[in-house]
Parts: structure tokens; sequence; C-alpha cells
């Protein structure tokens, strides 16, 4: 097949882990790259975790706990009972499975790899056939100004905190010297499509934009691209993108995305709970296009993943 | 009690966490401090893992493993079972609980604390009361010239090859510049007696001995300085001591030990069936004391720890 029917998706966590397996029910593996937020990247006991790159690889590869969307499936929890009983820091949960990826992540890039080629070895040793590229190879982090607390890491917000307190603005320390990893460039520019998971857009889609280069590729493909709203009826479906929304000044709806992304992409996907905004969508400069995007089983985020394709004209169909 | 009556023993692995533990069965817990070999010390996926130290926490809080005289008793590999899945590094045996005491070792380190702080909170959180000092906290590492294969690294060495090859010399990286922890000097100043335990002397005992400062100590108090010889009957209970000492040009028993202490320690302790050999031990130049030097049991090592402490003229009783 052609490169030119490849997709690129840039992807978050949970939402876009799930779209993205199934994505992978519907279109060739091969053809289907994901550009990975390592934005909320960060280091505990001395193990790099990259909990984005990991929610993804687990979703792919059917090893996802399926209560929580992230973490393992069967996880059991003999490390962090003992830590918590030495004292040691169990507020980000580690399962022993869990564990066992971060500990090889981190032995491989004390060896030199980079996150890359470790993600690569991944994929290959849990039979994910789709490529995982993480959005850089260097430290971008993500931090949060909150309310009467000041800049916090990311991780401190999101898993120590809950994300329970109100934030006053964000930002990527780290992103101005940061390269584009390898490939990343050149899949969103030879892919017949990009799609803008739904994911967060502050912490999650912007961090890979912002990269160098990222953002440029994507303006001058904006007919290429679309992005899939994470936000239903005011609500996101999980995390804490709709009140950032709010507290950073937008619409705490699907209005308030399409004016984040509406240099970037041509097209928004929105839930059909919110029809009514149709207009507005198309007002704020994207193309509505409305379907159910509630991907609450694999199979109700494979009919997601082949609405997005026959709207953007592409189905596995048409490769044969 | 008076300062007078500490104890100091030099430590390497599990030949020294078995004579500790008698020692603290016969004698007063605190006034007994270990100063312990961290030469061995590695980072392994990023973890900071401190194998002698380790051994001694783990022989001391009874959370050892009986069977291997190493590791922790009651042991779970749910990582090390899923990181051998993943295709990581497995050689280095790490059970799910030792892998808390890393975590939280590696956490403790990053955040700032030294080697000698972290220690004393496991030693609180583990309900140790005796002192446990790492010999230094700067790097350490144990080299190895093994046949045919050039310098290898100390764990490279002892557990990946289970020392079943031959050496050709050793060196200790970093040691010219390494200071000796703190209170390390001062604990064996003041200690009433000083005791090298039975453990390895060329890569447990000389590079706790070869640290700034310590070597001084012992040859000014070599009066008070008592060492228990590691081999009996011309082998070494565990480990390659005694292929060590024929591979670098020593007699195979305790006579070989004798020319290796005889300038910092008075006193050799001699296993009885080595008894014979006690004359030869003073040609060398040290007091024999012969006794029963096999740790089998707890209850064994006590009576080891007993034996020494009459010898240098301490004991519980002279305490109160």
């Amino acid at each position: 097949m052609s490169e030119g029917h490849r997709i690129t998706v840039i992807a978050g966590g949970v939402g876009a882990a799930k779209f993205l397996r199934g994505l992978l029910r519907v279109y060739p593996n091969h053809l289907v790259t994901a550009v990975v937020n390592v934005a909320d990247d960060f280091r505990l006991h001395g193990l790099a975790i990259s909990p984005d790159l990991d929610t993804v690889t687990y979703t792919l590869s059917e090893l996802v706990n399926p209560d929580t969307g992230w973490g393992r499936v069967n996880e059991s929890w003999g490390v962090k009972d003992e830590l918590e009983r030495l004292g040691g820091q169990t507020w980000f949960n580690l399962g022993d499975l869990d564990l066992a990826l971060h500990l090889y992540r981190t032995q491989r890039l004390t060896e030199g790899a980079t996150l890359t080629e470790v993600t690569v070895e991944l994929c290959e040793k849990l039979g994910i056939e789709a490529h995982l590229l993480p959005a850089s190879n260097q430290q971008i982090r993500t931090q949060l100004k909150v309310e009467n607390q000041g800049w916090v890491d990311f991780q401190d917000y999101f898993v120590a905190q809950q994300h329970n307190v109100a934030i006053e603005d964000f930002r990527f320390e780290g992103i101005e010297t940061a390269s584009p990893g390898p490939k990343v460039i050149s899949s969103l520019e030879k892919s017949a499509a990009i799609v803008i998971a739904p994911s967060n857009p502050f912490v999650s889609v912007k961090p890979v934009l912002e990269i160098s280069g990222v953002a440029d590729v994507l303006r001058e493909r904006r007919n290429n691209v679309v992005a899939i709203s994470p936000i239903v009826g005011g609500a996101a479906l999980k995390g804490p993108a709709s009140r950032m929304l709010e507290e950073l000044g937008f619409e705490r709806n699907s209005v308030g995305i399409a004016s984040l992304y509406r240099d970037f992409a041509e097209t928004l996907v929105i839930d059909q709970k919110d029809s009514e905004l149709a207009l507005r969508v198309q007002s704020e400069g994207m193309r509505p296009f409305v379907t159910d995007t509630i991907m609450d089983t694999p199979d109700r985020a494979a009919a997601l993943a082949q609405a997005v394709l026959a709207e953007i004209s592409l189905s596995e169909e048409e490769q044969q």
C-alpha cells in the first residue's frame, strides 16, 4: 500500500488509547502511527515513567485495566504494599506488572537507547503492529499554576491532587529546545490524514503541537486534519479537560474546543448529544461532524473510528 | 553506658549479617555499630542497589530468606516474571519486596538524602536498634580482572557469572577520592573493640579498609581489633573467598587470612576444625583464638559472638 493511506493520530492518554484501539479494529494496523505526548513523563523512585505511552501501549496490547482505562489488568501490588510499609511514596499507583515495564524502559535508557527505540522494542514484544512514536526524545515537563499553590508538576496536579484544584495557567518546561522525535514530522507530512484524538487539548495535545515544526505541518495540512472533541455535553468523559476550559477562559463545550483547534484542523468531530452546537462550531471556523463519540466499549470505539474514516474518505475496503 | 563499651563491626554481606545477628542477641543493640561495605553497590533499572547493606538490614530485621542468607523471606516475583516476558535483564534476582526497598532508597537519594540518612530511616522503620553505617556516601565500585575477560563489574562476576571464573586482580574504582561516611571514623576510634566480620577479605573488607583514614585507625588500635576468619578447613562457607585467596597467591586457609589482616588486627578467630593452624597463624603475627565459627543457626551465631566478646573481655553482664 502506498504511503498515502497512512493515518497519524496525535495522542494523549486514555481517550486516545481507546480511539486507537477502535481504529486498529477497522484499519490496517501497520498504516497507523500514533504520535504520543511525553510531557506527562516523570521520574519516580529513579524510574522513567511515561504515562501516556504506557496507557496507549497497554490498551493496544489488550493488557489494560478495563475498569480504569490505565494500568494493567490482573495487576498485583506486592511492591506498593511493601513500599507503603517502608514509608515510601505511593501516591502514584505502581503495580508490579506496570513496574516491570518501567524497569525495562529505565534500564534501556541508561544503556543509551532513546525513548523511541525503547517504545519500538516494547511494541514488538507486546505484539503491537501500529507505530507508536514518542513526540520527543527530549525532556518536556508540563507544569500547572494552581490556585494558591503556584507551579506544580503535572503528576502532582493530576494524580496526587486528583485534579481537584483550580488552575490559572500551564507551561511546558523544556519545549522550546525539544526536537520532535524521529519520524514524527515525516509521519505527519506523509499521512493521508491526521487525527487529533479526543484528549485534553491543553495538557495532552498542546505539548505535542508546540514541539518545533509540528504545528506548522498541521497548519499546512489543515484540510487533512480532523480533531475529535473530548467534551460531551459540557463535560470531559475523563480528566479535567472541561473544567480547565472554563478556568482558562474558554467555553466549556465543543465550541471551546473548536476555538483551540481551528488553526490546525478543518473538521471537529462532536458528539450527537451536542448536535445543537454544530452551527456554533462552524461559526468558530471548523466543519462540524456529528456522531457518537462515547467509547465505553471497544466496539463503540471501532464505530467512532469507522465514522471518522468515512468522513475523511479512508476505509479498509478502499485499501484493498 | 559509656562510649567505651561500644563495638564496631566491619561488615560485608551474608557472613557479617549472621555474625551481627548473633551479636545483637548477646549484647546491647544500641552499643553495636556496623560499618558496611558499599563497593558492591550498583545501579540496575535506574535503581540504587546496596547488596551488603540490604543483606545486613534484612538479616537484622528478621526479614531475610533463611535458605539463601540474602533477599527476603516470603518473597514474590511478580515484577521479575513480567520483566522476563518483556525481555529485560533478570540476572540480578529482584523480588517484589526487595524492590520496594530499592525504590525507597532511590527516591530518597534523588531527593538529596545521603545513603547514611536513608539507612538510618530504614533501620528505624524496620526496628533495627544497632547502627548501620555505609562505609562511604561516595561511589566506590569493585571490579575484578577475570581470566580472558579483562575488568568486569563486581555483580557481573559475583551474580551473573556466579564467581565461577578465575580472577587475576581486583580494584576499587573511586576509592582514592571517597571519604568515609559520617561517624565511621569516630565509631572506630571510640569503640572498645573493633571486629572484622567473617567476610571476604578482598572484596568486602578491603574496600572498607582502603577508604581514607580507616586502615590508619585499625593500625593504631590493633590491640583492640579482632578478625574472624571466613575460611573453615580451606573453604569459604559462602562465596569465592577461598578460591580468590589461591588465585591471588595466598594460602587457601586461615593462615592466608592472617597474612592479610596482621597489620590491622591483633587476634584472628579461627574455626576449631582448623586448630592445627593456630601455631602458623601465630607465626604470621596474629594471636589465634580457636572456637566454633560455623553460624548455621542464629543460636550458633550468638555463641560465636559470645565467645568473641569473652575473648575481648566484653560481655553484656559487664555492662550492667
